[in-house]
């Protein structure tokens, strides 16, 4: 819990649960209903200016391949930071990394590097959903399969939740935007900017990829539709071409005084009505471009 | 209806029917309408400022597993609370308890923690259906029987009634956070944004699980076309398969004059064209990947 | 076109083509666009403040069978409240029987209360609908026929115009509840705001009606499918069974040297061969879970 | 180009192309973007008040049968009216008969008429719509051909265009009630009103047939999909009946020793059984209710 | 990087890459994050009025056959105006043409002049998509293929797309619109609202073949669903016919003491027999409508 560079009074809980929390809560005077909001996850994002402090609750991507997200928290009051976290370093680090480069010592800075971390950490998931979708539609024309199916519904129903941290999140930079308290510099305006024009972008594309999974749903739907008509059309053709050929011998096997039973040539005859009659089906097929 | 802690004007009248609600109407100058509105239930949920007190319609969850809700009416006057309700006192109960824990004589307080109450009673069923909509995701892509749809309808058709509850309620809750009057004190104002926040929370999952819902639907249909769509292909594979053979066994039972009638090997060669038919069509439908 | 009450300044014209309406048009200054509008009916519903009365165009529900509606004109100015209707006497006659219980002697009062008597003969269509839908959705899973496709397009056709009605009767009541003229006394507040949720509430029913009448016609589709899948299922399975027994016996009807022909024990191989195969194949499609 | 009525000044241009419209444009100073709007038709609809003048780009029905639109531009300002249309004179005859008899020379009234008689002119394509929405209403549940199909879609893309049209009218019809400028008289805030509920009622009634047309569309899905069932089922049963006939007749022909082939009786024993298994079919068919 | 005219300092960037973008920035004051946004492609299409100058990001269309757009960045400030694009030089050089022809030397009509020939660039490919949209609809009824329904896949991608551009463009143009800084000379406010006219209608016209396209895949489907009921039937109505004529010819193969069998007119009495049933069975289908 010791501040990160000791010219800046960033205070890092790893642990939500630790008593540190409550340490600071007590030292800094933050709300008892706000140290809850850190301790029963998850939250939905939201920015709240409280008295002296601003307090967020952000969504970082906890792990890409299956797009969970996690709370990270954050009070800004004037002379401290607060960031109550998962056992999840990587933000943290990074942000620390690029404060130690650019040798920055305001609070509002790193608040603001925090936000855009976290934001910036969405791209890779939304890189590897344009890639997948675009596999799933270059498949599913061909090939609709269940699996193909399966697919579809697992992103569709990610895409569900992404869309909720994507679209809360978008609140909480409006939010800020339109902050009216002191504690964040108006030189910032045009970086938090920035982080809105970017998470704008993010539920664009994300609503973008919903339309494009339920046109793949869509081209799967009618691909089964296609492949069944396909399916019958075969089973007709084929069983209207075999079942003269059936009636044809039936009609020879009956005992009966029938014609050409003893004329030599009697079997090429009914072999030719057979060819005859088989001809004359695809020939009408044909003509109706079943094939 | 006696006060339920002596030093609080808490008026808890359990039957909407009885004439102390008409009793107490009278002694605090209430709104004929509103009473009305406490016995015609249900009525919609609502906040309403009126002269000197505030009247709500709150829903509190009656019975978890048919997720019906009946009314639960407040009236916040200064110096008096009045709750209208049915026979179930669970809400009314732990409030009590609550109250005593904390030992509040403040009757906003006591406004708050019935509000909170309530909308904390959603919980436990958002919990069910997040397990049984779950349940039915798992269920519907291999099993798509009549049985999953019907419980898909029937989850829905409740979403529907919560969804409009839950609107309702969140209409309440932002019209408390943005009342002027003086009834509810300012320093409760964190602790109604977080029953609003939580009744947020709540919207947005009942949505999410419409949506999730929904998909399952899609996946049902999907998944019947599919199944209907392999019938077909099992069909079509057997009938082709099997035409070829009934012809050339009709061929040979035709009473004419026919090839192979005296030849001892004559049957192993009809078997052996049949053979060979069987192979060709089996490895036609190979080749267009139909199994 | 006299009075109801000799106290009261209430013209009644039962007919809007008469001449008595012109007469009360000059009478009173009312506009003649107006006074067309009385005449061109069907109007959309809707309240303007004009100069000094307000003109309220208001549906009441006709015919409860057919949900038809026809409009209920309504003038109110300082001294004079006239009703413009169709033949049909029964909100006039509930109104006046009230307005005579209470002893009321003032116009805007009765002006509410016919709004009130419109949007209260509602409420048994309403119930009618709930009772209609119940029955559809019970029928629906079970016996898909073509008569409740018919009653669902039926109802949803009615709900379209219902809900154009009752979203515009809705936007009167706002208009009337934010009237700013003093032509209605403000102690009637409470009573439109109460017309306005019972109006809203009517909205949102036929919403949820309309939701469930979706509901039901996505259960009679997959119904169908359903049904049809079981069709084809029915029809694969004794396809399948029958194809193996007709190439047996059309094997052992060929002209060839067959086997099995001198063994006086041919024709029980030859069923035990056919009860095989139907057993193989049965066991086959359990196995797949088909029945 | 000459005034209609010499009291007048309204302006009446027949061919936006024609250099007359370049030197009204130059006489009463009107800005060059708008008459290019004139010439490069079709615009959207809109209403612009520009410094001294209003510019309306109206939208009037060209032909009923193929519902086609075409821009009618209208220049008003202070002592002139310009009217820019193509060849059709049909709306400014019947506004210069209307303005004569009612022997009018304000242009704020000219200009009033005009944008009625347009609106007007779409209630017969609203009542033909009706009729023939009715008229695939009938058709479609009874006869699902292709044909209705087509109508249906042929519909839903005009009523596509229509909503586009009607929309963009009334948000000239708003802008022009909510005007400022002094060009248009007070006096006729009731009439341009009066046009407003009418241009509203016609984008309701589109937006009614738009989904009333999907109704159909509906209808017809579900009516084609119980054909196919119906087909499938007659086919199901007719091939299960007769399938143990084939397989009946094709055992007695089998050259083994088969029982009854020499009781004299042996064809009626045969015809008996094939009779029982057809009858226990359909009864099996009858108790699943299946006709 | 020289100015185009010497009398104008227009800077024009092909390479938002080169060094020559950074001189730029330091020389007027540019904010490194825009500096950032003009190198980090493709940004979302936003106009910024910051401090002393306006910065907008234009979508200008890249490709037509492929609908691809491509970033085009302008700053507009007191005495310069700096364009940051890609190798393409399209726009550039007509805007060039055409303020050498106008003789003009004002920034902000340059300004209007680029934003005015972007939005023009879209007309040829809305003509496009309308060509091949009536196309699509001229064959989807006819021939439903596959082939067809990749089409109208692609093209829906396309215009979602397509949509994200046009409407992020007509904010752009409305904050142009609503601009309150004096970059911008009064006079071009016809000149903007033209710009702003041109692109809602360009997204209009999008939302309009979108509505189209879906309406295509409705007929799609159900033309599929038409066809397979088409192709059912064939096969319903044939398999009926036939299989009377197998059963019979197959009752006269049996081996038992068969009437006819001795009569030298059985065949033909068999053969009648047979013409009787199929006529039966296709005068039954005929009755019903089936053909």
């Amino acid at each position: 819990m010791e501040p990160f560079q000791s010219k800046l009074a960033w205070f890092d809980v790893a642990d939500p649960a630790s008593p540190e929390l409550d340490e600071l809560a007590q030292r800094f005077g933050l709300h008892e209903l706000q140290i809850e909001d850190c301790r029963h996850r998850p939250q939905r994002p939201k920015a709240e200016e409280h008295d002296h402090y601003i307090f967020a609750v952000l969504k970082h991507m906890h792990n890409e391949g299956e797009l969970t997200f996690d709370d990270f928290d954050v009070f800004l009051g004037p002379g401290f930071l607060i960031t109550v976290r998962n056992a999840d370093r990587t933000v943290v680090e990074l942000v620390r990394t690029r404060a130690d480069q650019e040798g920055t010592d305001r609070l509002d800075r790193l608040f603001y590097m925090i936000l855009d971390q976290i934001v910036d950490g969405y791209q890779p998931v939304l890189d590897n959903l344009a890639d997948e979708i675009s596999e799933i539609e270059d498949v599913v024309l061909d090939k609709p399969e269940p699996e193909t199916l399966a697919r579809i519904f697992f992103l569709k129903r990610k895409l569900v939740d992404f869309r909720r941290v994507a679209g809360g999140m978008r609140e909480v930079v409006t939010a800020l935007v339109r902050r009216e308290k002191g504690l964040l510099g108006d030189d910032l305006d045009p970086y938090f900017r920035d982080v809105y024009d970017h998470i704008v972008r993010t539920v664009d594309l994300i609503e973008t990829y919903r339309d494009l999974l339920s046109g793949a749903l869509d081209i799967y739907l009618s691909a089964v539709a296609n492949r069944t008509n396909e399916v019958m059309k075969v089973l007709t053709i084929w069983g209207t071409v075999a079942l003269p050929l059936v009636i044809i011998t039936g009609f020879f096997g009956m005992n009966l005084h029938l014609p050409w039973t003893n004329n030599p040539h009697g079997t090429e005859y009914a072999v030719l009505l057979m060819a005859v009659s088989t001809v004359a089906i695809l020939a009408y097929f044909k003509m109706k471009r079943w094939f």
